[in-house]
C-alpha cells in the first residue's frame, strides 16, 4: 500500500519515482482516493525537481489509460496525427491533414480551442457555418474512411486525468514543467490510437517555450516518451517570434487557409505547412524519402487534391461547403481599420504574443473557457519581418467590432511593431528536426 | 489585487515575497478564496526554495493575526512561556512552569498533545483524574493570578491559520521545513500576548530535527523572528538521543514530574529543567544572572514551592490534587513486565524514536488526532546512556494493558537497546543556547 504522503514526499527529496508509485498516485487521484491538494503538492514538487524520461513515460501512459483508447483498427493503413504546441495564426493543422489525407494517410486530428494570447482550431472551424466539431464515434470512423481526415474536439473519455491535472495545474502555476507538459500532450495523442505523431514545437515570443533551449529539451522529452510508448515521432521546432502566414482571428484564417489550398501561398506559412505535411506523409509509409514526401505534398495542393479533401471534411462534418468558392460566406466584421507605419525602414519586430493578445483582445478569444468568442475578428498581416517599410504603408488590417474592444486592442498592436532603418537578422523558420 | 497564482508562481521562482504578498496570501486562504489545492503547491514551492528571515517573521505575523491575540496585560509581572520542538520522556513543561511561578514570573502556557512518536503535555496531564486542560478566559486569568501558572490547550480562535496550514502540511509531506516549523511554533506563542519565550529545541534520534545542524537552523530562525517581533527569546539546543528522564508515558511521566518536585531528581532532567527554568526566570527579569536564576530555580524546588505551585495548579484546574501525596492514584497499567539485558558491557544506544514509538504502540500515543490513548501504560528505563549492564540487568519495565499491543511493541523495546563492551562516547545535554 503506497500512501500519497510518500509518493509526494520522494519527488520532493528528489527520488525517482518507480511506476507502481506513479501509477497509484495518478488511479489514485482519479478516484478521488488522493484529495486536489495532495495532487496540487506533488505537481509543484515535481515541477521544481523534475521527472526522469522513464518517470515521464510512465506519467504519460497512466494518464492515457485514465480514460479510452480509441480503436481504429477497422481504418486501412497508418493513422498520423499532427499537433502543435500553439502559436498566433498558426493554421497549419486545416492544412496538413487535408494534404496528408490526399497522399493516403489517415488523420484523426483531435484538437484544441483558444486560449491566452493563442488561437483553437476548434474555434476556427467553428467559423464555418454549420460546422460540427463533435461528431459521434460512428460517423468519426465513416468521416476518416471516405474523406481521410477528422478534425475533431477532446472527448471526455479521452484522458480524462490530463483534464483534471491541466485544470489543477493551471491554478498552482505548474503550468510551464517540461514532463508535465509532455505528458499532458502524449497522453491525448496517444489515445487517439494513432501509428505516429508529427510534433510541431513552437519557439519565439508567441510561443509557450519562448527560447530554442527549452523547446528543445521539450521535443527531446516528447521523443524520449513516443520512442518508449512505441510510436513513430518526427518533432519540428518552428519559429513564432511574428505570426505565421497573415491572418490572425478565427475566420480570417480559415480564409488563408482557403486560400492556401486554392493555391495562393503566403511563403512562410506554405514552407511550415509542407514541411509538416511532409512528415506526415512520410511516417505514414507514403513516400520513400521526405523529399519524395514534400513533392507529394506540393502536388496534392496543386492538383487540388488537398482543397477537395478539405471540402469533404467541411461537408462531412456538417459545415457549409460553399465557403471552399466563396469565402466571403465565413462571417466578417463590421469595420476594418488600417494601421500605419510611423517611419520608413525595416520592419524589425512583428511581436507574435502581443499580436495575439490584440486579436484575442478584439474577440477572437477568451481568458476563461466559458467566454464566447467572435469568430469575424482579428488582424492581417500587409508587413511581416524584415520587410521594407514606407511611413504610411499599412501594417495590418484591423478587423473589428467593438468600438471599446478596439481601443484596448490598439495599444498591444502599436507595441507590437518596431521600424528600423538597418535590416534585422533573419530567424529560420525550421530551427531543428528530432526523430524518435 | 494580488492574485494566487502569481505568489505561487514567485516562491516556485525563487522570488522574495513582499509582506503585501504573503499578507495576502494568509488572508485569501482564511477567506476561502484561495483553495487547499493553491496553499498546497505554494507549501510545496516554500518548502524547496525556503523564505528569507524577512519572509518568514511576516508569515508568522499574519498567522498570529489570524485569530485573537491575548491581552494579558491585567497579569502583573512579565509574562514568559517555554516551548518544545517535542521528544519522548520530555516533561519539562509540568515541571518548568510551578518552578518559574514559584519565582515570580507568570506563565500562560499553551501545549499539545502526543502525535506521532512523541507525547503531549495535555494528554500527560490529563491521566490526573478531573483535569481540564480548557479552562475559560476568565478562569485563565484567575487561575495565572493565584497559581502564577496555567497549562492548557489551544483554543480555536487562537492562530486558527496554523491550525488549518498544519493539517495541510501533515497530508502534503510539508512538515520538515524550516520556515514553515518557525511560523507553526511562534504564531501561537505570540497569540499567548507572552513577553519572552524559552524555546527548547530537541537534536538526535527521537527530535523533529535529528541532526545538529538543523536542529542550529531552526534555532537561529526562531531567534531572528522574535527579535523582529519584539519578543524576549533564548532557544536551548537540548539532546533528544535518548529519552528525557526515566519515565516514557502519560500517567509514568506525571508521577516523575510529582517526585521530581518532591525532591527526587534523575540527573539529565534536572539539568534540562533547571536550565530551561532559569532562563525563564532571567528572561522575566526575576533574577541578575543566569547563575542566580538556576539557584533560584534549585532553591524553588529544594523548599517545596515548586511542589506547592504545581498542587495550586493541578486543584485550579479541577484535578486531584491528592496525586502529589499519593502517586497511585494516578491511572495504573494492569500488568508490568521487565524488559532484560541479554550481555554484559555498557548500554551504547537507548534510542528515544523508538522507544516512543513503542510506549505509544503500548497505548500511550495516537497514529490519528481522533484516537483514544490509554493513561496508564509506557515505559520506565533501569538503565540510561552509558550505563554499565550485566546480563540479566532489567533495562527497562514495561507498564502494559493489552496484550497484542505488548507484542507490537515488544521488537521496537528489543531494537531500540544495544549493549556492547566498550563505554560511548558522552553526549552533551545541553548542545548550545542562542539568544535573541
Amino acid at each position: 500500500m503506497i500512501t500519497a504522503r510518500e509518493v509526494i514526499q520522494k519527488k520532493r527529496d528528489r527520488g525517482t519515482l518507480t511506476q507502481e508509485e506513479i501509477a497509484s498516485f495518478v488511479r489514485g487521484y482519479m478516484a478521488s482516493e488522493i484529495a486536489d491538494y495532495q495532487a496540487a503538492a506533488w505537481l509543484m514538487a515535481v515541477y521544481l525537481n523534475g521527472m526522469t524520461p522513464d518517470e515521464t513515460k510512465t506519467l504519460t501512459r497512466e494518464m492515457r489509460d485514465s480514460g479510452t483508447v480509441l480503436d481504429l483498427s477497422s481504418i486501412r493503413g497508418m493513422k498520423i496525427d499532427k499537433h502543435s504546441t500553439g502559436g498566433v495564426g498558426d493554421k497549419t493543422s486545416m492544412m496538413v491533414a487535408p494534404i496528408a489525407a490526399a497522399c493516403g494517410v489517415a488523420v484523426p486530428m483531435i484538437t484544441g480551442r483558444a486560449l491566452g494570447h493563442t488561437g483553437g482550431t476548434l474555434d476556427k472551424l467553428e467559423s464555418i457555418p454549420g460546422f460540427n466539431a463533435r461528431p459521434s464515434p460512428a460517423k468519426i470512423v465513416e468521416i476518416l474512411s471516405s474523406a481521410g481526415a477528422v478534425i475533431m474536439g477532446q472527448t471526455d473519455d479521452l484522458a480524462p486525468a490530463d483534464k483534471r491535472i491541466y485544470a489543477l495545474r493551471d491554478v498552482t502555476s505548474t503550468v510551464e514543467s517540461i514532463p508535465l507538459i509532455t505528458a499532458s500532450i502524449l497522453s491525448k495523442k496517444l489515445a487517439e490510437g494513432i501509428d505516429g505523431l508529427v510534433m510541431d514545437v513552437k519557439t519565439g515570443s508567441g510561443a509557450f517555450m519562448p527560447t530554442l533551449k527549452l523547446a528543445t529539451a521539450l521535443a527531446r522529452s516528447i521523443v524520449d516518451v513516443c520512442r518508449a510508448m512505441k510510436t513513430k515521432i518526427v518533432v519540428l521546432i518552428t519559429d513564432m517570434e511574428q505570426p505565421l502566414g497573415r491572418a490572425i482571428g478565427n475566420a480570417l484564417e480559415i480564409r488563408e487557409c482557403i486560400e492556401f489550398l486554392n493555391g495562393r501561398t503566403p511563403e512562410d506559412l506554405e514552407t511550415v505547412t509542407i514541411a509538416l505535411a511532409a512528415h506526415m506523409i512520410r511516417l505514414g509509409g507514403q513516400a520513400r524519402s521526405i523529399n519524395h514526401a514534400s513533392k507529394l505534398a506540393y502536388e496534392a495542393v496543386s492538383r487540388g487534391e488537398a482543397a477537395r479533401r478539405f471540402r469533404q471534411i467541411i461537408s462531412a462534418q456538417g459545415g457549409d461547403e460553399r465557403v471552399m468558392d466563396n469565402p466571403d460566406l465565413l462571417p466578417r466584421a463590421a469595420q476594418i481599420q488600417d494601421f500605419r507605419a510611423k517611419a520608413n525602414g525595416f520592419l524589425v519586430r512583428c511581436d507574435a504574443k502581443l499580436l495575439g493578445l490584440a486579436s484575442n483582445t478584439l474577440g477572437a478569444g477568451r481568458n476563461r473557457v466559458e467566454e464566447r468568442i467572435d469568430p469575424a475578428v482579428g488582424l492581417y498581416l500587409e508587413k511581416k519581418l524584415s520587410d521594407r517599410v514606407v511611413k504610411g504603408d499599412v501594417l495590418c488590417r484591423i478587423h473589428w467590432n467593438d468600438e471599446h474592444r478596439l481601443a484596448s486592442a490598439l495599444p498591444l498592436i502599436e507595441s507590437a511593431f518596431e521600424v528600423k532603418t538597418s535590416r534585422p537578422k533573419g530567424r529560420p523558420l525550421i530551427h531543428a528536426i528530432l526523430k524518435g
